[in-house]
């Protein structure tokens, strides 16, 4: 491997650009060479300032000889195929989330790296990087709350320009808070209930309860047009106490009767820190030739699942279970 | 009536004593008068120290002459025959929460204030009468939160010696949602759920989900053994904004590594000015020959009724409706 | 002395007016009996809806048998002469900060009270009474901090009609930090100097550093035309850590790109409670018979020294030296 | 220039192999190529794990062929005659504050600097590149304060082993605040008064009073043993409303009756984000052959000079004039 973890891109987009931004300046194991996105402008764009190439398609970025991992930011639909191909290719492979567009696709995946039998898929659920959902995870983790017995989660955007309909705001939004509390919580999701307060239209915005399989419910609001600001809050509640992401820091002026300080306006400017220690620290297990130690492609899957027992609920207004099957051996200790 | 109104207590226990002393501290247009307790010791221990007599039952207190308007703060399964002997003696009533053990006695109460024709009876939802409360129902009112979606309210206590079985936590701490989620929204229940992480024994937190005709959704947590301190919470999203009870005025010390602040240790010191104004201003109507301006028996009735769709609820795991017939004509604006 | 405490009241401005409702609505040992202001038709509008007389002179509310004691909220000039009027007649005394005009004449008025040897004399610094303060007060007194060595006092207001030279910011503002701090610290005030980023024109902001004789330094910011709102903080540093008032209850809300509390609007309304604690506790005390427990004449005389000493180094731009003299025996333990 | 600024590191404790990790981790355009430590083992064990050499010496460091820049990290006692070596050599160079031991020596290395006729230090004041600080200069800079009259900064440390007199106090921890004050407001140190409560042995806290040409007072208050924490607020106060850094990103608990958020333990851990900033922006400078935009020498000559004053000040009790003299021409727009 070169002195350096060459990294093949995969969409040019908001969050592909971003990526390339972010390992440019921040990841010194990191070297961007190709990019590829349908719209060929858009990927000059992107990799011309950082020395990199325009591949021809995304086929020719999985297989470069001047690739030895791959990053796919490109649009949901493409993304199960590609790390299929990546898996082909035996690169490593960060996917932005969704893992695939379905829970049976993501388990083809899955399938794909137990044939394998090496992990080369991680998948871009960036909140567990995030240094206040790393400090709340560790809360939980050393007992100082006592058994955890119910988690409270708020997931608002200004608006969506991507979560448009009731099923996508599921798989799209809420999926981040149905990979991160089972995480927190080193649990697994048992069932899940997606309810909303609208019933005609796009029912924005949702109401969800989650149930682990360790016993813990966990309510997750996710509003997608919530108009005031970008705001994620968690609330884990235990015998003992309570722990919460504290707020995020920013300037507290007091002006015109008002004691206030900004809500950010998004995900990319909230969840900064997280997707620069996540590119750093996947582009080290790469360099290191290490499995990644973010979600895996298991993971992907789970969150899949979840999800589409979500959609299920917001038709039939039950609670629907989520039934994964055995985890294969591959992901033990991941 | 008497340049003050003479003030007849039924019960010196927590509640009762606590409220002695309010009116005499705070209150001038009242002044406790007699006091009953089945411990005449403890009525004693009450009523002397402000110069008020010991009663020899409850029915004493309530047709005495020296006594205008009656506070009930005895135990809850006698609140509504009391409620009942208070419209039957036409003296105003303050009772504490519930009305009554059922909805069906409650209504019962309803219906000897319908026939008497006039309205007497005020029940002790003191939260109304919170600064914090009253300030996040303003917010809702001038509009400022466009369109209200979801509440989300919090409840916990350190621990509790009064609701310390599913149905109890219930009908003697969630009933305090049941009544200021409608009340905070100017809406009704429309159906409740109550559910529980815990599955064996008693279920401590339950996790309850309030509809409201107009179309709201609410989350309700209440824990009445969660240890660390007592805390109310209630935030209120709609679709411009949130408004959220603020942080309770307390020390903001910077000791050992910690920011913090203390949180208080139960409900009468939280609710203290919750109470004080309760009583004042029911005082004050009783002075002056007015209507209570506070929850009134149907409100009493409404509550009692939800918490007996959460009781059945908890038991058929389903969402149980809230009917609650035609409110009768007496109660209109109140 | 009758059932209740008669209360006389000298001037029915703003604050004289606030103190009247305050007693009729939550001091039930008190009784507003007869009020003066110089402008008769503004102490009727006072005086009776609460069933009170008007006075046709302050000499006449002094000396009336109707009157068992005095609250002084006249203008500032008339202060000290009322508390000696009131010294002579033997009634107890509330007089609105500050005592007196100058020193000398505070000076003047404990002279009286030693003379007459029975202290009836309390001086309105209502932050006493405040429980943010109290609080406060107590996190130093049980030494969680450790030795106290630093205190950081802000006092700002939107603006004001009664604070508007540089002299009048002292005496009629910052005179309150002037008292809070020694009493927070238990401890006296033992030099002051004043300065003002400010150098031509009105010096506003004022910054004053205060020295105790327990040698603790206090920095203080007064600012009365702050513009945004009124804000009073207070921080106290120690060996082992820190206390502060910590916010003042309020709604909490996420609106257009700002979580913001609203900030109150004058002092009428954030110490509305020390006012009512203060004005109960005379009450309770002249009921009582027992001297006042609040800030005595020597404590109002300490603040009108410091205050001096504050102009004088406005004046000079040094330090300047607050020397009381002897505390007589008649101030031991108050 | 080759691919990378080759970075040559002068001092491997604890500033300068932080310094290090953080530009192997996160600084692509730089490569650490050389450490020098006059402990040899100290310097190896930074050298070796990132591939750089160790050099026989600091003046070996700045002259090798393999070394673009110099990252001077060593005994404040070298810094100036190190900075000196570099412009002789024409190598761009960081160094940590202070520039120097005194004012006078600063002033030497500006002189050689204009001198050389082109700008090659940069001082480490790395507050200037702190989102918060960053945020609290955007918000005084474009108005929304008004004019600002007044800032207060506290700087707090858990214990030192740098800052352990009172001139170390003041050249070591309050130089931070004589840079950073300026730096927000746009303005100029005009004069400086450092006291404290403390008159025997350290004296420590030191509360210190800043004057700016442009009208501006700053209180600062340095405890550089504090115990509790490591803390560092600053507030901006000006005629429209205030601004202050916000709370630090933190776990919110709720245990045991508080609702606590931890206190960082030290600067490295809360300036870690300032620290990858600034050394990001130096790296980029150099490599695109730009002057650099952080602290020039000026403005550590500035701060040396301020330092200086404080100093002067605690002996003579006074306000002690800082006077610069005229800035040369090379500082221009800086």
């Amino acid at each position: 491997m070169s002195p350096r973890v060459r990294v093949g891109v995969v969409g040019a987009g908001a969050m592909g650009s971003a990526h390339v931004r972010t390992i440019t300046d921040s990841v010194p194991q990191g070297l961007v060479t190709t990019v590829f996105d349908l719209d060929a402008d858009r990927a000059a764009a992107v990799a011309h300032p950082v020395g990199a190439t325009v591949a021809g398609s995304a086929e020719e970025v999985v297989l470069s000889d001047e690739v030895d991992a791959v990053l796919v930011a490109s649009p949901d639909f493409t993304h199960a195929e590609l790390v299929r191909a990546c898996l082909k290719a035996q690169k490593p492979v960060l996917c932005e989330k969704p893992l695939a567009l379905s829970a049976a696709e993501a388990r083809s995946v899955v399938e794909a790296e137990v044939t394998l039998g090496r992990r080369l898929v991680q998948v871009g659920f960036m909140r567990r990087y995030d240094p206040a959902f790393a400090d709340l995870q560790r809360a939980v983790a050393d007992g100082r709350l006592g058994d955890v017995r119910l988690v409270h989660a708020v997931h608002r955007n200004v608006s969506s320009t991507t979560s448009t309909d009731d099923a996508g705001l599921v798989t799209g939004s809420m999926v981040h808070e149905l990979d991160v509390i089972p995480w927190l919580l080193n649990d697994q999701v048992r069932a899940v209930r997606v309810e909303s307060p609208v019933t005609t239209g796009f029912r924005d915005p949702q109401q969800a309860t989650v149930w682990t399989r360790g016993g813990v419910m966990a309510t997750v609001e996710v509003f997608v047009n919530a108009a005031y600001g970008y705001d994620v809050q968690c609330e884990v509640v235990g015998t003992r106490g309570t722990a919460a992401l504290g707020p995020v820091r920013s300037l507290a002026s007091r002006i015109a009767g008002v004691e206030g300080r900004p809500l950010g306006g998004d995900f990319v400017e909230h969840f900064a820190d997280a997707y620069r220690i996540e590119l750093s620290a996947w582009i080290r297990a790469c360099y290191a030739g290490e499995p990644p130690s973010g979600p895996s492609a298991w993971d992907g899957y789970l969150a899949n699942l979840a999800a589409e027992a979500g959609v299920r609920s917001l038709a039939s207004g039950l609670r629907e279970d989520v039934d994964p099957g055995a985890r294969p051996r591959l992901y033990d200790g991941s």
